[in-house]
């Protein structure tokens, strides 16, 4: 079955190299109006599959995360029109050499292929999913959670309705009907058919594709970011910092989930970020000095350290130096996005340098790990591993490359 | 005991982050005189495995492999001098915006950190995956096939001596002495430790590190290329390009294993084809058309398309079109190289633009996919997976990136 599903995603992305970035942002901008043309039906299934939940008693971040109204159906028509605008990420000249035998050779960038995405209960990642994909000239393969089955049935019928109207392979776009933990499975080893698997969602379901799949994963999302105030902070920025890092959006994998201070600037600015922190609710895990300082701190145990909270909570700490902290983090840390705040450019620079993560910041929060607000437009995701993307996953991250070698006889 | 080897290979990773281009490149110049002083023991260890491999009757092509000797040795302080001098991959400026918040962004080559490589009986790509990865600025785990692991024990200790004389990280280049396969099992799943995982070596092992592998893998070698010869080639062209990729070198993953001829042409070019690679000891499997031309051919069978003869054996197959061809390449190939011969640009473009492998060429021969032919001075293999990095793996595939973000106090 799933074979099959490969089979056709094969056959439609080698139709779609045929096709320029006019006729698939055509295509997109067809899919955001059949969207809202079929918003009814898609909002009478959203409301079945509302029910089945609300039966099972599911909680109310999931009900949230499942509802679509006619607000968020118009939000997914408005992604697939903004991303249709976005520039072509394909056929870009990457490299270029002549070789002394008179061989050209060009690196130009490709379509990926065939894109598979596993997702859980937010219908409007199968519309998002859907437009990246195309747009980056790959067929994409939707496996959603079944809590949102019928939302995702009728969503993908428009679009793929839109795709036939424009001319474009319908099979670039389909949905895995079968929503049992068998057909997760089989996509995840579906060799020779996916080229990337991406799953989009909890801490659970990121492990079980690096633990399962056979065919290669970006591995995107989790986030234990750390906030280095340094001797040579300025304390108040260093409130604001960490501030917005921890508490502007606490359950996105680009907050702070940690707070290190170095041990001469702590009797100083322990206290004023304490302070600002729990004035805003966040609930601080000290270890011992940091209580020594800022006693009303519950006592941080060993699991608080590389713990993502996602939550209005920090794990405080204080470190003896540069090098302690830059343990502290390479040990706990996700490779996600750290920052330093200091005025020592020196000291900047070394933690720049040795800081092994997707972002490193100097002087801002980690919150700006984002597809958007690095200007990229739309992103699928933060990939935290080093091969193929590192952060945000816009749509040139969404694409390979190839070598064109133009000749006129070279033998070797 | 993997663990404690990845644990140090992850500190040395960090440490390596500390030293410049200059500091590497000398490394490996110290890497290289320690080969060539401890050639007698390295050739002492050799006998050894030789002896013990004599013992257990292994074939020669594995006994060639195998084999030292003084020239060999040299070759590989050569080898590692080589790729001393080659440009430093890290630090390169990728890319850079200045957002309208005043962030500036950068995009920055970085080290992979920890490299694994998987390899057979060869001893010389110990030296070689340890000078790559180490230029690149990554901590290298080698572990080797058993019937090396003297061998490879004498290098690495030459190897790793030059390291603590040249004052890097001794443990930034580490041989798994354990050649159980439980060793290499471990290493494929050794997460959190290992940032990239190579298998250099037959197909079988290639296979088995994608299969079993949790960490990331970068998959290389099988190449079924093909040779397509379209109904406005040049025939003399043809036969040069068939000739050289099929005979050149039958034994690498760049030789051609099939051909197929438009049949319009096939009457034509078919049987000085197939005379200039019978008269080269080629034996053709032809399909019924391409026998019908050309009798003196065994008849292919179905095993035949998609098979990696890596040897003087090649399938013949007239098509009846562009598309034809397209669709064999599709279904038999391996994303490796492909070459089209015409003297029809429209044509070429077609084939260029809806061949999805690694490297595409228009009347050239596939052999050129290689990195000393492509001008990167070495490579660790012809990746054939389309994540991170496709076609001939130099140093700068070795590296990954990450953002770096300087600000004043930003928040979001």
């Amino acid at each position: 079955m799933l074979k099959l599903i490969g089979q056709k995603a094969s056959d439609a992305s080698r139709k779609l190299s045929l096709y320029d970035n006019v006729a698939r942002s055509r295509a997109l901008q067809l899919m955001a109006a059949a969207l809202e043309k079929e918003s009814e039906k898609i909002l009478e299934a959203n409301a079945q599959d509302m029910a089945a939940s609300q039966k099972d008693g599911l909680p109310d971040a999931f009900m949230d995360r499942l509802l679509l109204n006619e607000k968020r159906v118009r939000a997914m028509a408005e992604g697939l029109r903004s991303v249709a605008e976005l520039p072509d990420p394909l056929d870009k000249l990457l490299w270029e050499t002549t070789r002394p035998n008179g061989l050209y050779i060009r690196r130009v960038s490709s379509p990926m292929g065939v894109i598979a995405v596993i997702f859980e209960a937010r219908p409007n990642v199968t519309a998002d999913s859907a437009a990246l994909s195309l747009k980056a000239g790959s067929a994409v393969i939707l496996r959603g959670g079944k809590e949102a089955i019928r939302s995702n049935m009728a969503i993908v019928a428009a679009l793929r309705s839109a795709l036939a109207q424009s001319g474009l392979p319908m099979d670039a776009v389909q949905l895995v009907e079968d929503v049992s933990r068998a057909s997760a499975q089989a996509l995840m080893t579906l060799k020779g058919y996916v080229d990337l698997l991406i799953p989009r969602g909890g801490a659970g379901l990121i492990r079980s594709a690096v633990e399962n799949a056979t065919v290669p994963v970006l591995q995107t999302g989790e986030g234990v970011c750390h906030v280095y105030v340094d001797k040579d902070a300025d304390t108040d920025m260093a409130v604001n910092v960490m501030l917005n890092a921890k508490t502007s959006r606490p359950s996105v994998c680009n907050a702070a989930e940690a707070l290190l201070v170095h041990r001469d600037i702590a009797e100083k600015a322990l206290p004023q970020l304490a302070k600002a922190l729990r004035d805003a609710n966040v609930i601080l895990h000290g270890d011992e000095r940091a209580r020594a300082i800022f006693g009303d701190m519950m006592p941080a145990t060993q699991d608080d350290w590389g713990h993502e909270f996602l939550d209005l909570i920090l794990a405080v700490k204080v470190v003896d130096s540069l090098e302690d902290a830059l343990d502290h983090i390479a040990r706990y840390g996700t490779m996600h996005s750290e920052t330093i705040v200091t005025d020592n450019k020196e000291t900047a620079a070394a933690f720049l340098k040795v800081v092994d993560a997707a972002a490193v910041y100097h002087n801002a929060s980690t919150r700006f790990t984002d597809g958007a607000e690095f200007g990229f437009g739309a992103e699928i995701g933060i990939s935290t591993q080093k091969l193929h993307a590192r952060g945000p996953v816009g749509l040139n991250e969404l694409t390979t490359y190839k070598y064109v070698i133009e000749g006129n006889g070279q033998v070797r």
